[in-house]
């Protein structure tokens, strides 16, 4: 996605050879008109398919998730990383691991929102190691539901989330990999 | 708000005199077509006002003010309850209270987007005891921003923070105000 691609050149920071930051239009700021075009994106991707629900988890995979949702008529639910007082009744639930924040979180999604009939489509900003699309697909797995794909907004291809993925036979639709992000430089998969 | 009012009657769940879950449709699975109603809506409400910025807190402000930025054409800054590793740099922060969390979280936006040239609307889900909003209006005075106002999703009118804002001068733009939770019923303000 050129449009995604350019954004990234020109705004995002590269913090080492593992970290990029993309705060100015991804996960603190939102550049709302690039989330819908990314929305978008996502529905053109997987037009192929029937999706009833779209499948994310808090806080930056809900901007385009939502965009997403808007665009192809499904609902969406993003999975919670704590629980809260509203948050009750019969959950699925899965372990986390978060490298950039360095702990375990359990995410949780309740049982009213996922069903056998639904057919998901999993979104979210980064993929790298993969540990947030695990705990999702677990979470589909506990439900019962068809997940068609797995929608990311900026996949670190020099991490091993998106071979592991696609190995196990999960398409995985990335609207950019970065090859490397080594000498201060964003070079991006063909 | 007349959809958002029958949503509410349709899906919300009263689950004590002072607790409505909303889960249905805004602060777990998410409306996308809704969000987009609601951020036409506040666009239209403060549209006397020149709004440069959305600020909102993760994660389930972030719907709402992505559709108000979309609508108007700004960029949306969400404040991060939890520090990440590419949140870095300077940050303005501020103490929250939740009482549904039971929680004090600090709250972080990073100095680089909000500068005092911004007009800033403030957008959140839910307006209980004003906690969330006084965070961010704290933010917003330390960047030296001018609010021109806070659009909340549903005010509970029966909890203080609404009245506490409107004596302090605030512009508070409620969709749907909640004058009791009483026997079980949703009652609305006029």
């Amino acid at each position: 996605m050129d449009l995604l691609k350019e954004k990234i050149l020109k705004e995002g920071k590269v913090l080492s050879d593992t970290v990029l930051k993309v705060d100015s239009f991804l996960n603190h700021q939102i550049d709302p008109l690039l989330m819908k075009e990314i929305g978008e994106e996502f529905a053109n991707r997987f037009k192929d398919e029937v999706i009833t629900k779209v499948l994310t988890i808090e806080s930056s995979g809900i901007a385009p998730a939502t965009m997403l949702g808007l665009s192809i008529g499904a609902q969406v639910v993003f999975a919670r990383k704590k629980k809260s007082l509203t948050l009750s009744g019969d959950l699925y639930t899965s372990q986390v691991y978060s490298f950039t924040k360095r702990e375990t979180n359990e995410i949780s999604v309740s049982k009213d929102f996922l069903s056998p009939d639904d057919n998901v489509v999993i979104i979210d900003d980064f993929l790298a190691n993969g540990e947030a699309v695990k705990g999702l697909l677990d979470i589909a797995k506990q439900a019962g539901c068809k997940v068609v794909g797995v929608g990311i907004v900026i996949e670190k291809g020099f991490q091993n989330g998106g071979k592991m993925l696609r190995e196990q036979g999960v398409r995985v639709e990335s609207l950019a990999i970065i090859k490397s992000l080594k000498n201060n430089t964003i070079e991006f998969a063909e």
